[in-house]
């Protein structure tokens, strides 16, 4: 019946299908399939969850299993197995293949050697189409991709990259190291997986080559698991742009300290920043006790800096994560920002001062409005410019989050009010 | 020597290297390059500079790079031309293509229609594989991909899908129905982008076939345009997080007023939303006036409560916009917070207390701790829920960012606060 299921459903909809179930329920389905749909189905779901089905599988059914996975996946799998687990599933698999499971597993995690797989095709330069298209045609089984291969020589050097469209193209008699393009984009191996995404995203690439240092092909990235990463790295970024430590796995299925941790840091560090801005509220309590009334412009001019800052430092670290913006391009967008700044708080000092007015006079008026082209602009500069010093430090600038930009904002607006108001009412 | 260059990069480096010039430079030097490598490397320029060199260009020269652009390029370009340059183009073209431009450049921006290529094979399904190849090798110049071809009935109605892989490796006088998958990914041609890409990448689609109504073949997607729609998504999110209105261009190049434009919108907004913490003040002013010392703690507890409220709205954002969180999870979501926010209210209110306890005795401490864990715990209630409330009015979720949240949680926090202080202290 699961298999009959499969001629109506995409495999990713059966391993969806199987999300309500027990790790040993769905296990005991996936039986069921052939052990290729298995390894497919087992693609589709979350890591964590073939985990937990990989921990209720008998030996031998995991064993087989796991010879049957792509080797990026497989290499995903076996680091979340227990050490018992590794012993019952690695003498299942060949001496080479055991090795590749080993060398991919052993690469830091979101780097590219943690996204690559094993199972792409090589040429050689001196095989004619005809050859290179028979050997494709041999290896596509275990392939991850055959639409792009790539010419190594016999140190397995990356010569150049050729697509099937290109080889389908050709004649059969011609040299594949004359048809080759040569000016291969490729990554290094210990390279970032945001960046590897960016690259697969900007050359519009179906892969990229990985080298070591010497330059030897050691994997290739599919544009699926760049897409990933991509989701991934926004999501560290959505996350990060309010404070919270990079979750690091799914928010629905997180447990309640895990999810404590990844909030309190962040919490405990920003209360005790907010002490400046009730520093600052201390050294004026004289003024205040005397003028009552400044107080309730208080979260409306400190409010609308923090406001202003979050979109500038979310405008900017969106930019610098996509590769918009540089480091060089500061002068000029501090510049920018200046104006625009300017502009922003001008039209918001025009929107209070009437409130000004009518709840101190004139006097009070006057403090508000300049207080707050004041704070608008110093709170937009000072978002503006966090994710570019945290790059300059070698801080993610994404950690230029709208909750540190506030807090800081809060104790400068504080501190430019009141020093406005006591400096013009007394 | 424009052209030896190519041999030593990507044509996307060539692209990217003339970004410094002019438009009428950057023509110039495009001029130089074969038709088929201006057209790719007008591919890998952002829109707004294909058009402002297009403007520059000869009719004669833009019409014949016009014809050589990928069907859903040349399309994106049509709709940033002026009418005078589209009447230029367009007899350049033949009757077909020229319907073909018209129609894809007809859809609305950022759904399946306005992303999808007309470049794609399709078969019949009573041919054989060989001739299904044979077909392939002849159309393969002209089409976006080959990868993924699709079956299609003389209506034009999809009937399945198969991969360039499965052909090679199938009999060449096997039957193409008996062979394609029928149970095919598709998107209708009005769907929102951001869903189309959250497709592709969750089926780990080559390209989506698009189907109008009748089910009929009128696109398709490919993975490197999601991917540039995800890329796109992401960053309206991160700017949405931030009450920034959608840029919808570069954020670099943007003028000023544009830029202003953007960003003053929710700032007004929100300055006025700030009026309620102004207002509860206000309310207070007695107290306050009695107990000055309370002012030192404001910003320090409603600052705490908008931290812990973005951070709870831009992890239910994020959740929501990776589909990995439903509607139908906010009650489970919302029993979690109320433990979750509980322990970090209490957490930060033991951080505090001493601090209260210091500047104003044991009853300070009181109606600081206790007012802490209140407005950390409605504030991240309020971040949790609100997502969910504009996702209910059809809003978009993202649209609770950080200075929306903090705007709501200052008012509400300053009330909490100082009610409790009021009632503990008088
Ligand atoms: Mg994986
Ligand atoms: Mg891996
Ligand atoms: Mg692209
Ligand atoms: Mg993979
Ligand atoms: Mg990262
Ligand atoms: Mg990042
Ligand atoms: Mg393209
Ligand atoms: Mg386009
Ligand atoms: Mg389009
Ligand atoms: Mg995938
Ligand atoms: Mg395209
Ligand atoms: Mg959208
Ligand atoms: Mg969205």
């Amino acid at each position: 019946q699961l298999r009959g299921l499969l001629d109506h459903c995409h495999i990713a909809d059966l391993a969806d299908a199987l999300e309500p179930f027990s790790p040993a329920q769905a296990a005991n389905l996936l039986a069921l399939l052939s052990l290729h749909h298995h390894a497919e189905a087992f693609s589709f779901m979350p890591e964590e969850r073939q985990a937990a089905i990989a921990a209720v599988m008998a030996r031998n059914d995991l064993a087989a299993l796991f010879s049957e996975m792509e080797s990026d996946e497989r290499a995903d799998l076996y680091n979340r197995l227990s050490e018992e687990q590794r012993h019952a599933v690695l003498p299942g698999l060949a001496q080479a293949e055991r090795e590749d499971v080993r060398r991919l597993a052993s690469y830091p995690e979101k780097t590219a050697g943690a996204l690559m797989t094993s199972d792409y095709a090589t040429l050689r330069g001196h095989w004619t189409v005809h050859k290179a298209l028979l050997r494709i045609r041999l290896e596509a089984p275990d392939k991850e991709t055959i639409y792009q291969v790539y010419v190594v020589d016999k140190n397995r050097i990356l010569q150049g990259t050729l697509s099937l469209k290109q080889l389908i193209l050709a004649k059969p008699d011609a040299i594949i190291s004359e048809l080759m393009h040569t000016d291969v984009v490729s990554v290094a191996v210990d390279e970032d997986q945001e960046k590897v995404a960016e690259i697969v995203r900007h050359y519009d690439l179906l892969a990229v080559p990985v080298l070591d240092e010497e330059r030897q092909l050691v994997g290739i990235i599919t544009y699926d698991d760049a897409m990933d990463a991509f989701v991934e790295e926004a999501t560290e970024d959505a996350q990060k742009s309010a404070s919270v430590a990079t979750l690091g796995s799914s928010f629905k299925d997180i447990s309640l300290a895990r999810l404590f941790t990844k909030r309190i840091g962040w919490l405990l560090l920003l209360v005790f920043g907010s002490l400046f801005s009730g520093a600052g509220i201390a050294f004026f309590e004289a003024l205040i006790a005397q003028h009552v009334a400044l107080v309730f412009f208080l979260p409306l001019l400190v409010g609308s800096g923090g406001n202003a800052g979050s979109q500038a430092a979310a405008l900017m670290v969106r930019a610098l994560a996509t590769g918009e913006v540089q480091m060089k391009d500061w002068l000029h967008l501090f510049g920018r920002e200046i104006l625009v700044a300017g502009a922003l708080g001008f039209t918001l000092a025009i929107a209070v001062a009437g409130l000004g007015w009518l709840r101190g006079g004139v006097e009070v008026a006057i403090v508000v409005a300049a207080a707050m082209v004041c704070v608008v602009m110093s709170g937009s500069l000072i978002g503006l410019c966090l994710p570019f010093i945290l790059s300059k430090i070698n801080m993610d600038p994404a950690t230029a989050s709208g909750p540190l930009v506030t807090t800081i904002v809060d104790a400068t607006g504080v501190i430019i009010y009141l020093g406005f108001a006591s400096y013009l009412l007394s």
